[in-house]
Order: structure tokens, then sequence, then C-alpha cells
């Protein structure tokens, strides 16, 4: 197939390039790398060294066999966009090019501003570009399960057949986001299911849990291969940013007492995902929505996996509580479906600590530049609009 | 109380400046009059003529005893905004700056994201700006009961109580909207909800059916203090539309068989209710849903009784069914709540007939108007997003 990833040099979008080339598929994909300058302003940089567009090219045409064909440039330009999908005349269009930190949108005004512009227009985008060039192709574009925020029921897969008053309709589940940045991919998945209805465009829509890990097997011991890790309060998220803190013995920083549930994924377990997406793509007209994660567990869960892979390799890791900067549930009821993967053929990996520890391992090696922003680990972007460092609270002790 | 109106220029923004100071109330307002640069780019204008702003605020100052305080600006002009919120100091802000129309939101990819980004970002800029400047003031937002869609259960005010799976939660009622300009709608809703949830904003959204009507009694005689009537086929909603084609002589232009069922007010109505609203504001951190509307009818139960009306008044009119533009269904449940306006004293008019026979009377000496516009009167805007002027399908006898 031949497959257009926007946003291919980011931390998913990068590893799926070469995921799908390894299956055969012809990649295509654009950027403008503002990743890479967002995580600058933030005041870090990614854990792990990362290679420019040319040099990660190189690899790509070594590894895989074929030229990546990439073109520098903006969603939000219409015409690059249309111009470019012209072109290239993808069967599949994964759009990974959204703005994707909640703390990031929520700064001040400029910052929110920013991310619901960037994300909603340039999805719009997309759809209309899709309409105007290629109505066949298949939309799959990142969602995250943070939209559905922590109902009090079960989570469906977007839908769900509601009683009320006597009467019944299958309906969009009510969403409660938690962040403008979440609130971004709403609006984006309301204006997704529409076209799909108007237009009879096809899409799926991923529901995302939080992805962690280093690498994928197609990456091999290439350097230029590796994808970029942030351990930043907007970047860096759950167990990414505690595996950078646990190798240079900073405590991992939990935000109150890390009750908060969500679903997680390895990266290889979201490349898989995604490539079975891709691959099975739904009727014209279809918008249909997937719940992708792993498994759900408590941030204080992963945190203590964490420390105890620690444990295992010779790192002494301790858990440090500070009090929350989000506004958030600590504890809920988190009950979310995930069978239309699994159904389509979605294994799960199912054994974090061997990924732990492959991400200590990879990680190592690079303390030094983890060292050089020790300074802003600690989250100081509060969901009241305040800029204020979170202070600690309580440790959680080393049982080692 | 002090009282902000954003868009203070338009169908809803003038009158609504005039029935408030009225009852007391100091007015103060922004505006950036794209209302009429939009209605002349789609090649119409105002059936009923309007003056220019410093003629409306002379008229205004003579008939109310205060001075309108206006400046002339653009909600996405953030330092604009902020500057004058914190000069003026409201109590409440109605915001009524938004592009408010379907079919312009449908046109092709510029103007979807010119509505989504105008609409979007001028809101999130009001939400920052109470935030920084005026916390404790009361957001009344216009939404519109388009957001809803056409489920097939009842439509409760913003939330319901679900029963799924055994389990309970009080959540979002789902939104199904029905083109780019609703979903902006949506957009809006659920950032203001949010922004009360984290900031402690009050908000009162208000899901408004659609509005009709050329006056409220404190527009007295002075032509200075009329307000705009659309009639092309993108401001010109519903029985506004029918009442200036019925004194042309112009069959009026149904789509489909115009079975949709839709909320509809007077725009007296739509006056008494905003007053209600700002004058019982929310507790700190609410954010509540009204709908408001008058009575349900079908599109064609309303050109009916504009029919019937013109009769009255001796004006023969036709119906003339157009294959619609549209992609909605022409049959469907209807059925939402209107409690919480009449339990805060909300007396609907019902007397549609006596409003419409001033309509016409209003509209008569200014046919001419009209008449120069003639031919844009046919929809060409379709929701597949070509340009097509729908054909005609047939015609309603007149029984008179």
């Amino acid at each position: 197939m031949r497959i257009f990833i926007a946003g291919i040099d980011g931390y998913l979008g990068w590893p799926l390039a070469q995921y799908l080339a390894a299956r055969g598929h012809i990649v295509a994909g654009c950027d403008r790398f503002l990743r890479r300058q967002w995580v600058e302003e933030v005041g870090s940089h990614s854990a792990l060294p990362i290679h420019e567009m040319p040099e990660r090219m190189e690899a790509f045409r070594e590894h895989f066999g074929q030229n990546l064909i990439f073109r520098e440039g903006d969603l939000l330009d219409y015409d690059f966009l249309k111009g470019f999908l012209n072109e290239f005349r993808p069967d599949a269009i994964v759009h990974l090019a959204e703005m994707p930190s909640a703390p990031y949108s929520m700064m001040d005004q400029a910052h929110t501003v920013f991310t619901q512009q960037n994300n909603v227009i340039g999805n719009l985008n997309i759809l209309w570009a899709m309409r105007e060039v290629c109505p066949k192709a298949h939309l799959v574009k990142l969602g995250t399960m943070g939209e559905y925020g922590t109902p009090n029921i079960d989570i469906p897969e977007g839908f769900f057949e509601v009683e009320y008053r006597g009467r019944k309709d299958y309906l969009p589940f009510p969403r409660q986001a938690g962040s403008f940045y979440h609130w971004s991919k709403v609006h984006d998945s309301n204006n997704t299911m529409f076209a799909c209805k108007i237009w009879g465009l096809r899409a799926t829509d991923i529901m995302q849990g939080v992805v962690f890990g280093t690498q994928i097997d197609e990456m091999g011991n290439d350097q230029r291969l590796r994808s970029r890790l942030d351990f930043d309060q907007c970047f860096g998220t759950a167990v990414n940013r505690f595996c950078c803190q646990a190798v240079i013995g900073h405590p991992l920083t939990l935000y109150g007492r890390g009750g908060q549930t969500r679903g997680f994924l390895p990266m290889r377990d979201s490349m898989q995902c995604l490539a079975i997406t891709v691959e099975n793509p739904p009727q014209s007209g279809e918008y249909r929505v997937f719940n992708q994660f792993e498994e759900c567990y408590t941030i204080e869960e992963l945190a203590e996996l964490v420390r105890q892979t620690g444990d295992d390799t010779g790192i002494e890791v301790k858990i440090q509580h500070y009090d929350n900067p989000r506004r958030e549930a600590e504890e809920h009821y988190f009950n979310p479906d995930r069978n239309r993967l699994i159904q389509l053929g979605y294994q799960p990996t199912h054994d974090v600590r061997a990924e732990l520890r492959i991400m200590l391992t990879d990680i190592l090696p690079h303390r030094g530049r983890i060292l050089q922003k020790r300074d802003i680990l600690i989250p100081d972007i509060r969901w009241d609009g305040t800029r204020r460092r979170s202070e600690t609270m309580f440790v959680t002790a080393t049982e080692s």
C-alpha cells in the first residue's frame, strides 16, 4: 500500500515509517520539525540523540531498500498538503502531526490558542484535501484515550447504545477531556466523524493510550533509525519520563498519589496496531473508533515497575510524590473496551518489565544528556493557569 | 449590571443592547463588522436598511439615556479584548460574535477553516481573558439547538443521566452537529465547560433555536435602532428568508419536503430569555446549559404559516420545494426539553402569526432592496462540497 505519514519525524512517526516499510509498504511523509522546536522551547532535548532528516533518510534507504518520499511542510499550508497528496496518491494517511502535550496547551493563552489552531485546522485541511484529491484513501487519525476522561461507566469504542426515557439510539460516547490539548483531539474526532458522513470518507480514529519505549526491532543497531525520547514535563509522558529520571538517580516525579488509571502500550504494540489498522480499512463513509492500549495501570503501579526493573539492573530508584499540577481525579472507575484491534489480530506484548529493561539499557549510555537538563524535571505548569513548581509531598521508600 | 456584548452590531447583538439598556443595565460592546462583509461576499445585503455604528450610537444615546461604550475590534485580537474587558469590568459577557452560517462554513476549505478558526479561537480568547481580568463575570455564550442534531431520544438541557452496563453517570449529552459551523459551536461548548471546571468560571451555554423577527418594542419607530434582516442562502434563516421572499412574490424556498423539525423563537423571546439568563447568573464554577426556543415546528409548517399570513395581508405566496443541498434527515424524532428558562420566568409569546404580520409589514416598504438581489435566492452551496443550484421539485399549491 502507499502510506502517507503526517508527522513522520516524530516519536511515533519515525518508527512507523520503518515498521511499514519493513512490511513492504511504500512510505511518504511530511513534517515541519515543530516537535524539535517545542521541546527546545520548554528547555529540554531528546534523551536519546536523534539525527537530522537527511541522515534518517539515508539510513532508511540502506535498511529498507526504498527512498523515503519526504517533504518539509506544514499541514496548515493547504496548498502544500493538497499538492503532496495529489502527487503521492496514498491509500492511507496516518495523521501523527498534532501538538501532543497537555501541559504545553495549558501554559497560557498563546499556547492554548496555538494548540487548538494547529490541531483543529491541520486536521480540517487533511479532511478537505482527502475530499478533493484522494476521497477513497483511509484516514488513520490519532486520537487519545484521554478524550473520554474518567466516566463512572464503562468506555466503549467510540459509540454506545443509549436508552433514555424509554427510547433508544446508538450515539457517540460523551467526551470529558482533561486539557485544552485533549479537547483539540475531541474537536478533531467530531470533525472527522462528520466528514465521513457527508463526503463518504473512510476513517479510523485511534483512541491511543500512553506509549512508552525506545525501540522496535526494525531499528536494529543503527542510531540513525532511533526515535526521540522526551523527559520534560510537557513531552515526557509517564513511563518514558520515569525511565530517564531513574538512570540519573532522580526520584520519579509522581503527581499526587499516582492513583490515576490509564491505558498504556509499548511502542512496538503501537506500531503493530497501526499497521493492522492501515491494512484493514473500513468501508467508504465509515467512521470507526478503536481503543488502542495494551493494559490499564495506575501511574503508581508503573512507577513501581520502573523501580523494580531498576533494582534488577542495579539502579536504585526512589518515587517522589508532588502536589498534582493538573486537575484530575486521583481515584476513579476506569474500564475501557479494547476488542476491535484484538479481533483484527493484535497480540498484546504483556511483558512490561522486559520492555522497561530494554529502555533502561538504551538510555543509560546517554545519562549525561538528561543530567544537562535536570533542572527542568519538576513540573511547574498548573491547570489553574499559573506557573509554580510542584512541591514535594512524600517519598515512597525503596524496598530493595 | 455591567454587560459586555461581543458582536453588538449583529442581528441579535444590536437589539440586545437596547433591550438591556431599557432594563437599566450599562452596556458595552465590540464588533469588527464582519457580518456586513460576509453578507456582501455572498452577494446580498440586509433587506431592511441598517445604519452605521456612529448613527446607531447616537440613536442609542437619545433613546436610552446612556452612551453605548463601543470599540471596533476582533476577538481574535487578544490584547484588544483583554484591554477592553479590563477597562469595562463587566458583570456579564454575552458572546454573539461568531460566524453563524452553516452554508457559509460548508462552501470550501477556506470557509470551513475560517469558520472554525474564528469561532473556536475567539471563544478561547474570551475564556482566557475572563480568567485573567474578570473571573467572576458570567459568560452567556450562544450555542445552537443544532449542536444536538436529531437523535432518536429526548434531548435534555446539556447533560443527562446515563445507565450503561449496570452503572450510572451524569454526562454531557452526545452532540451530532450537521455542519462545520454547528461543530464549531460544539467545540466552543466543550472548551467552555472545561474552563468552568478548571478555572471556576461561570457560564450559561444557550442552545438557541432559529430566531425570526424584525423588531422589539424598544426600537420604537427609529430606523436607526432597527436590526439587519438577511434573506440570502447563508445568513437568511428559515422564517426571515420566507418573509422576504413572500413580499416580492418569490416562492418560498423549502429544502426537500420541509419535514425537518426545529425549535424557533421570535426575536422578542430571544431578548427576554437572554435578559433572564444574564440577570440570574450561575454559581462560580458552574457550567449550565439552557435550551432556548418558543416552540418546535417543521419547516413546512412555518412556510405554511407565512403563506397564510401573506393571504391575510393580501400577498399571494407559493411554496416551492427544492432538492435539499444539505445532508439532513427530513423526518425524524425531535423532542428537546425547555424547562430551565421557563422556571426562571420566561413567558413564550405563543403568537407566531402576529409576529409574522409585523414582519411582512416591516419588510414590505423595502421590497425593492430584496428585488435587487433576487438572483441569489436559490441555494447552491451543497453539503457534498460542490456548488450547484438546487433544482425545483414540486410546488405546494396556494389554497386561498
